[in-house]
């Protein structure tokens, strides 16, 4: 059995995607942890490794701990403005990356990454968890066994909680944008449940009613058009009232030409030539997005969230913040 | 008690509004009914209205019932791209018009009726019925009352069942398009709600899979900016499966700084910091939109459906029409 050494860089919540996929692999360890060129704090992250048995080692710089570790894969999950710096410093050293979305926060970066990547032969993804909840799961597979006919039109929606953020929300820089960090699910599903590519992306954002927190935009629209003249809507906010039962309220609603698809509160409702929309459709269950990355670093299958979308869809968000900050349509 | 004579012009489905609201007045009399300029059939809605007992005369020719009977209202339900001239014929008659949506099919003829509206001090109504369902009616009373604070983001949403539809469905001059026909009541509602005017409008559309409807657009998605960057998404489509139990399905969400409202399934849902979603909210009633109409005509009050509302969506449709046609964003 090869034992696979796992390096962390930063704390973002999404690590625990990498916690829960490991738990029944002996033979995968935790053996170092580090901040981001930021130096935010990883120490609580170090501690809670350090008690479930990880023989992991604190590190102050993390491009110290790679060399020093030389782990087969990296989590990278820093503030999203040094996700681009991160990797690029990962990916020269041959190391397969698990990293927070967005990929990048520039569009150049984005490129340079991606090259890279192709070129050492190293698997990445991006952390498009939700994919892999069992609603989005049923309904992604419902729409590619073609139960609702040819997709037309696609309306997607990612609602969340503002309360108080760190300063990691309101710095434009380490932030990169409302539409790549909420919005990017959304995009995400659209690309997946259409299986086809953007042509154009045309978005409007604002910053307004932010509870005070500088540039953050607090609600954004995007439309964007894909081949075979497919249209998409993603609609972005963070207003989903404190008082609401979850954080977050994702949802998705799929017109085919023979039926229409609905995500929406962890259900999956469906109505075509066999359905009526009355009763719930059952879900499926999956693997965990790490157990999925794993397969591919593994050489054992394919994953569902592919290297290909993982920089694809990054590459949609960023056109679509780019035409939100521009005003103008976006063309792919 | 003054008699009001009105004449009906065409025989769109949307008649039913002036029948149901004037069963129990018995000063107004429908007195001529003809058809539009494409000489559509009549002849079922003259018999219904003899056996409900109105002194009601069949004209072939709708100039001339008007110049004979001198109607001081006018319902106007014929072929939409005739909608246009038929009111500009009443409007300088001096005729209140009580018209089907789009009230015109072309801005040139839009600002001509408009002028002419207002010069002559007549009242004009659009039959955007739909804001006085108790649904709609009651989010957007909630909405003006301050249940979610500020206005920020509006998704709405039109899907139709497509069937079997007529030649004036097929020809694109006759139906003037999908975005009119079916997205004016969506455009209606964000202008309704928001309570804002238009800035700018981006519209995509599609006439793929459209069961040979000729040019019939079966999907279409705009996307508006108002003032204060608020923002909303239209989503349009004819691809609602037959085998759903309702002909429609008709949706709005509104975001606002203090809360999220919601009409689906003929129902309000609202989340802010009193509700946490899981009840729903009890619905008001309303009177119907002709009653609504008549109260301007015999000077009694204020309608929900306002002369600048209706020419206003109008416009707001046109232009959302003219992005999709040539590409581009359109500033209002």
């Amino acid at each position: 059995m090869k034992l696979l050494k796992i390096c962390i860089i930063g704390s973002s919540g999404h690590v625990n995607y990498v916690l829960d996929d490991i738990k029944e692999r002996p033979d995968i360890e935790i053996c170092g942890v580090a901040p981001g060129p930021e130096e935010e704090g990883v120490k609580g992250l170090f501690e809670k490794l350090k008690s479930l048995g990880h023989p992991v080692e604190y590190f102050d710089n993390y491009i110290e701990m790679l060399d020093i570790i030389k782990p087969e894969i990296a989590v990278v999950a820093c503030y999203n403005g040094n996700h681009g710096k991160v990797t690029m410093d990962a990916v020269k050293r041959d190391i397969h990356i698990f990293v927070e979305k967005p990929i990048a926060t520039s569009l150049g970066d984005l490129i340079e990454i991606e090259d890279a990547v192709n070129h050492k032969g190293i698997h990445l993804a991006a952390m498009f968890g939700i994919r892999y909840t069992n609603w989005f799961y049923t309904a992604q597979k419902l729409v590619r066994e073609g139960a609702i006919g040819n997709v037309r039109l696609l309306n997607a929606q990612k609602s969340y909680k503002l309360g108080q953020r760190g300063v990691n929300f309101q710095d434009s820089d380490l932030y990169g944008g409302t539409i790549p960090w909420v919005g990017s699910h959304a995009i995400d599903w659209v690309y997946w449940f259409a299986g086809k590519k953007f042509k154009s992306v045309y978005a409007v954002q604002s910053s307004l009613y932010n509870n005070n927190h500088k540039s953050l935009e607090t609600s954004a629209l995007c439309h964007f058009t894909l081949e075979d003249e497919i249209i998409a809507s993603v609609s972005i906010d963070y207003y989903r009232p404190s008082a609401a039962k979850t954080h977050d309220d994702d949802r998705i609603r799929v017109v085919g030409t023979k039926g229409v698809i609905e995500v929406r509160g962890k259900k999956v409702h469906l109505i075509n030539e066999d359905n009526d929309g009355s009763s719930e459709v059952e879900l499926l269950t999956t693997e965990g997005i790490f157990t999925d990355f794993l397969r591919v670093v593994e050489e054992k299958g394919q994953p569902i969230v592919t290297k290909e979308a993982s920089f694809y869809v990054t590459e949609a968000c960023l056109n679509a913040r780019l035409s939100a900050e521009t005003g103008k349509i976006i063309y792919f």
